[in-house]
């Protein structure tokens, strides 16, 4: 009898604390796949900022959020080891939720083929949440135009990398902010970004008027913190911003305040927060738009690998910390 | 030689002071109309709240403030004395941006005549800034829907009594938020309203609960002030906001700060500020949904009337106090 693991939630974070104490693993017997069933063996897991929202206790968030002793909810990429289903043959390779476990059966629904040719990092990397989310909300909120000005926080971030990478494809004028000087670096001499900063230098708002001497028309949110207000303030006429993500607020006791709402109508600005749970159905149209963007090599990316299930416990905290280094994928 | 008033900015104003002290009364001869041009008698001024933006130092307004020495500027009504223009005979009622002047000399462009019949109450209150202002908001960024629950705030001012009555009409449940105890009884018991709170009372965030017990769809923002972050997390799910005024916080040294944008992402929330000067191409189309509802009634406005070019000058700050009982005109 062969046993796999299987991780569920078991408390919700307190105080942004996350870790391992959250989580029971459980053995299971690796189940036969029935009539009309698949049988996935899962091999790469994606862990994204979401997942933080998906376990914590505010009934607010977008999508439902995962129940106590439920499987920790993921996206992740697998092979077909068994298959009764017409559609998938034993060695196709499938993406879509899996959750945190080793197998899954499944009938199909909400698992997609993955291209032959197509590996494992550049299927979760890419084309999953993270280039979903890029394109959704670059394109249909950003409404970015040549010679522009954008601004994207969380720029070395699975998203943000690709918000700045397909916009400057399209011609504009594209800075990052991150965490680091590691990843200022890479976001400028690795991936082209016209400009970086470091929000934990100093003289941010000097800074970003350097960097921005056109003011900025489209503004990607990743992450909140104080840096918000100072782009806010350079936003231009008929600026638009997308509200993607705001990790630096998801776990703080009193989430920090936003901007005064005078400039939305000075500027007449719009602000718009989107979650990829309501545009699944676009997802043929949005990877559409993104596809010739990768297959002409316009869009790099970096994995942070980590191995093993139990490895996710803890990875999670890479989000809040900013230690991530490229997408996060946890190799089973 | 007859003469009239014309009143010029003569110095902006600071830490929100609103005052004769700004403006600059001058007596010139009544021109006569040269070739192609009307000479018009205006018979009333209206008063808004944008005003205090066009005089404000902030260079950030959204149209070119007056300048010193300038013209105040403001809409109008008026009677045509002379005309050596084809489109507009002696004796027709205009109206447009005619600035604080008890005459004008014009070549007609940005006047528009007046239908016969409309008074110029009803044309400065409603088919003027206020309607037109009111329209746009709610239908092009609001975009209500029968059921739904609307908040409007300045709910008993010039464009907020009728955005809650076109509301009203329109079968959404319209709540609004007022300064007075005689400003919610007005739009309750006489422009039908379904609640409203002043917003000097106590308990802001339980009286607003207890009214829009299905959370609130759209928020039409005239005022700002706290009870701003209170609407706001009462949003629900696709929620519209049009940001029209700030009049709370124009003339602050600090400007308040706004609500934490996670909620722009758990609900998908869509911020809009907007301008009328944007949109003055859209008129004859903004007219086209607006009048229908004024012609069945549905519409019912208060003014209040002051007398005399001069008495604009402290006019002003009955916005500021919350002290205009209706629509504020200058009767010339």
């Amino acid at each position: 009898m062969a046993l796999y693991t299987e991780v569920l939630l078991d408390q919700r974070p307190e105080n942004g604390v996350i870790g391992a104490h959250l989580f029971k693993a459980v053995q299971k017997e690796i189940p036969a796949a029935g009539p009309g069933q698949i049988l996935v063996k899962q091999t790469h897991m994606s862990l994204d900022p979401a997942m933080i929202g998906w376990m914590s206790p505010d009934t607010n968030s977008y999508i439902p959020r995962v129940e106590l002793g439920q499987t920790m909810r993921s996206s992740g990429f697998g092979e077909i080891i068994e298959s009764n289903h017409p559609d998938f043959s034993v060695g196709d390779n499938v993406m879509g939720m899996m959750g945190w476990t080793e197998y899954l059966v499944s009938n199909g629904q909400g698992l997609n083929k993955v291209q032959p040719g197509v590996d494992a990092e550049t299927a979760l990397a890419v084309f999953a949440l993270p280039g979903l989310t890029a394109t959704q909300g670059l394109y249909n909120i950003g409404k970015p135009k040549a010679g522009e000005t954008i601004v994207v926080t969380g720029a070395a971030g699975s998203v943000g990398s690709i918000v700045g990478q397909l916009a400057k494809a399209d011609g504009l004028r594209v800075i990052g902010i991150v965490g680091s000087d590691e990843k200022a670096d890479w976001i400028v001499n690795e991936l082209g970004f016209d400009g970086a900063i470091n929000y934990k230098s100093d003289n941010l708002e000097q800074q970003l008027a350097e960097l921005t001497p056109d003011g900025i028309d489209v503004f990607f949110e990743n992450t909140g913190g104080p840096i918000q207000h100072h782009i806010f303030n350079r936003m231009n006429t008929f600026g638009r911003i997308a509200v993607c993500g705001m990790i630096a607020d998801y776990t703080a006791e009193t989430p920090a305040l936003g901007p005064n709402w005078i400039r939305l109508i000075t500027k007449r600005i719009t602000v718009q927060g989107f979650a990829m749970p309501d545009h699944f159905g676009d997802v043929p149209a949005l990877l559409g738009k993104l596809t010739p963007y990768v297959m002409q090599g316009k869009i790099q990316y970096r994995t942070h690998i980590l191995s093993g299930l139990e490895s996710a416990m803890t990875g999670l905290n890479l989000f809040l910390t900013g230690d991530n280094k490229g997408k996060l994928i946890v190799k089973l």
